[in-house]
């Protein structure tokens, strides 16, 4: 512990390296423990999985 | 926020949308947000990644 | 399974016997299985333990 | 309810049906429930869905 | 990672310490890595928090 | 969404604004979306309720 999961959209290899590297960061600078402890989980959705408003993200957002 | 995730069986598009639709609706009828406060996230689960009384769902369910 | 998670604000009982009721009915107008099979599992968070925009919403709601 | 959720590595069939059965049985030794009332979910994550020590485990562990 | 996350009602520490050692051992048996690698997380549901068949449990179990 | 969740120790309110403050911001630099498309969801665990390498934390952390 502590361990962050983000759910947000499908990203590239660079840009999850970055938001693991970044979100650690972040949340070391507040819980001085090892960067050893710390799990970033990333979790990919489809547009058509997620839901804002009561509509499907893929009904909201064009192609 | 309010965040809803169901975690469930594999969907098809439309039973997502009237999931996220009807979800939020309950949502909103007990919590006076506005639509765009709500968020849903649709999990999909295959039948051999869930267990129910010790056993995965793909022993227990004819394919 | 299927399992519905609401991250919401804090709630009275009436409240969440409400939501656990349309929730239920939600997802099974969708997911055809019996009752018994759908679990609800309410979150509630106090205002200093979310954040929107940056912010916490106990320094964007006032008392 | 209870519900287990294993966030862990890619599994074969039979890992997964191991870890469902071990799993139960271990919560049922503290919690005592009938197995049905017990659902277990496993989520597996691919190594560059997951950072430990701000690095991402497919940057750590070679192929 | 791997994290083994429980929901289940209110425990003893005792209920506890049973629980984090044997779900580690089930799945250390599945996933061979060190012991250390292994995090769970014990969320407790007071029965009013939970629906099972579209009821809360607080008013299907008697107090 | 994006929401990110960081399940961890019991924090200050000063804590949770610099967290919810800079969480936020990593996640912007990678995912270029409105703050206010951003939440955080800060889960406080007792060290009774968290397990590292099969042991509860209050059993491996002196007071």
């Amino acid at each position: 512990m502590p361990i962050i999961t983000i759910e947000g959209p499908c990203l590239s290899t660079d840009q999850k390296r970055q938001l693991v590297r970044d979100l650690t960061k972040a949340a070391r600078a507040v819980i001085p423990l090892p960067a050893e402890a710390f799990t970033v989980l990333i979790k990919e959705n489809s547009h058509d999985n997620v839901g804002v408003g009561g509509e499907l993200l893929a009904d909201k957002i064009p192609n």
